[in-house]
């Protein structure tokens, strides 16, 4: 029962400068909540709709961005990671490997996260019911690691939409790792948008106040400072004045619940 | 920002005394809590899943014996109704006409509630989006009846399970009129037992402090002094402690969020 | 393996003059399979997604229509049922009564129906799995009446949109009663129009082979010299000419797929 | 309008011995219809549920033993990738490279296959919508490859289910390109045995006959001369008597609808 933790940062490192600048911003944001706060990073994003949409500075480059981020904000980092290749260089910088949701059955990206000694962060599949990430948690053990977290972030619910079950928190609970709600993925609307994620941010403070109120480990969101013109995941994006508001009040939920026996 | 109210009662009489005993239990639960509580009965459950499962009393004598309930108990009351003709004679003795979920597309049935004068609960149906109640509503406001509830009890997912969408509970708010969010019907699992539903009680405060966590108007559920003994949907609900438990616990997170600005 | 049937006719009687046309024209075009046809009608529709859509002509003229169109084409009728007291008097005329899908749970309605002795047939809710339509059977059963049908007309899959799962159609037919694919329902796009229902009348053909090849018993379809000006249900609606091609294709389909042991 | 094409294999394969067997068995069986034939093979499941369930030989074994099977049978050959360092030499051996499902997003793999020049069967995710896979098609054809392969393989039902979607197969076939239809992973029940997917492979031929009425490409299905016993997919596997009745009656039905103008 420790206090609701918070992951947050841009979906994508847009460029150094707009990176660090929003990540001191949010820890500006997310200081005055005294919750703890782990910023959220991506150099690549793998699966993007369309091939021309903007993927990130890649690998190299964006370790070296986040290895600065790290010194500035003193922040712990987590990093999604999309090929078993890339688990032990991202390791080296980050704090919490994460593995995204399409790609929580893949056994060897799970392995070689596993193998990192890091903690790892799996989202759950849109397509995966949450009794079935025990089998994604023994992968992980069966290398000898516990430092596991289970995030929810949506099921297909028929096409080009995601609904959040709340019952699935409840139930990876049951497994002893923390559980943490995405915000902000969970409102996204799959190809809603025909070349694109479309989504809907005005519903991601909604949801995290009802997982909140479950008593769990974490809320994860991604925010930008113009959600608009950010070059991914913009429409289900927070922007910082939304932010702000979000995390004063799931901190009021979190501190409420907590409380239960 | 009214305080959360209650809706509650055994999901059907399951005869004059168990149900004035019931009623008598689940008033000084709530009278606990101060929080407005509305006493839930059905006279007749008009769709179970077999022929052989108890109904009820039947309409006569279930208004005779819900004339006795409110005049012990000095409580309001919520009934549900399945016809046209009933909508007048229950509403001689209930404070709240309640639609079914299945049956709230049924134009007749909608404007014969609508025209008792009384408040009309419709429950949105497990195959509705919630921005398609705005037409039940319309329904209802075509006759000048403008007090109207809205509750959410879950929407269908693959077969013989249900999933409470937290979001359409925001949405329908848009509406302007309150929102419930039942907590017991939405664990329902369809069909589970072969002849009967089926259903997973623990899970129902789970979803209850979710949806209260969005500041909604009111938690509908349905309770049972031996609910594993009760003659319909006794998986989905609730033991008196349990009940006890869940109210209180609604009742902290409401006063939290409706500080919200 | 008898011969496909087609069970086909307007959504919803618009006038006299109208559905004997249409009825005659569809007569004129189903002659040419040389497979049994049985007329559709609905003298009202209870169910209109508002208050203000035009739902037919009501019992009383509805049935004096329907009584003209058995004389005029010698057809064979089916005609749907909203509240259980229709039940005895649509079978005056009617030689299958159909329980709209909504409806399905509704013992009433359903017993109703199985005491009139004509076949009943359900369609199957939206909300329901196939293999709870056995509990439907029992209903019928119940009163001695073993001519049953069983519809298939989609599935929730997600908001605002339905899917046919095939398998349902196999599934049903361990029942030993004649199965029916409903193609034009099952190509609705519920809510789909704000305050209506949409629809893709393209698609409609398409399922209808799909569930043809199975072997089943029936195909029932809406259909309208001119759906884009229908009073009911136009986006699903098949034209007149599209009708022709289908029921020749499902024919030659039928015919090669009876075949098999 | 080309005749059914039929895709078929084991899931994995078992052994050297086993299936070079198996595949001569195919190969018996399907030159009975005179339709072509392509031989399917995993040399790893990359993504079972288990951590502890068989996976295959691995890739150079593998690659070894397919090349033995492509000289022994002289039947092109459909091999999936997970990663994509592995197109370049699978495209030495495989005339299909295959992604699957879970993985069609994933754009460094889609783009490695695309790179090969080899002919690129994508099967739909279960969380995607038929129309999603236009983005699919263009990041291959970003690299001036167009020879593309579009499969259908279920979609997600709620949890622990799928449903086949035939509008699927209409929607894609307007891409231009072929459609396939995956009779037995299509009837999986993802996570339903625990620690394995369970399925029923009896409805398989009724999922492939409604397919096979559209008039698309190829049927795509693992067999195993024993089911019960194989090391993967088992419970979805048809065995060799199925197969024989299957693609017998798939043909019949081919040839009617291909007839349809």
């Amino acid at each position: 029962n420790l206090p609701l933790v918070f992951m947050a940062g841009t979906c994508v490192i847009e460029s150094e400068k707009h990176y660090l600048d929003t990540a001191k911003k949010l820890k500006a944001i997310l200081a005055k909540t005294k919750h703890p706060f782990i910023l959220k990073a991506s150099f690549d994003k793998a699966n993007r709709t369309s091939v021309d949409a903007y993927r990130g500075p890649g690998l190299a480059k964006g370790l070296e961005i986040l290895t600065k981020a790290k010194a500035l904000t003193g922040l712990p980092l987590v990093v999604d990671v999309h090929e078993p290749w890339q688990a032990e260089e991202v390791a080296q910088v980050a704090d919490i490997l994460q593995i995204p949701a399409f790609l929580c059955r893949q056994t060897d990206l799970v392995l070689a996260c596993a193998d990192t000694g890091r903690a790892v962060n799996v989202k759950k599949g849109q397509f995966l019911a949450p009794g079935a990430m025990e089998q994604v948690i023994k992968k992980i053990e069966s290398r000898g690691n516990h430092k596991i977290l289970l995030t929810e972030r949506g099921a297909s619910f028929g096409y080009g939409d995601l609904v959040v079950d709340m019952r699935s928190l409840e139930i990876m609970k049951q497994f002893g790792y923390p559980v943490i709600f995405d915000a902000t993925h969970s409102v996204q609307k799959p190809g809603a948008l025909g070349c694109a994620t479309g989504g809907n941010r005005q519903l991601a403070p909604v949801l995290a106040k009802a997982a909140t109120a479950l008593g769990i480990a974490g809320v994860f969101f991604e925010a930008h400072p113009d959600p608009d013109h950010a070059l991914s995941d913009g429409p289900n994006s927070l922007n910082l004045e939304m932010t702000a508001q979000m995390v004063r009040q799931l901190c009021a939920i979190d501190q409420v619940v907590k409380k239960f026996k």
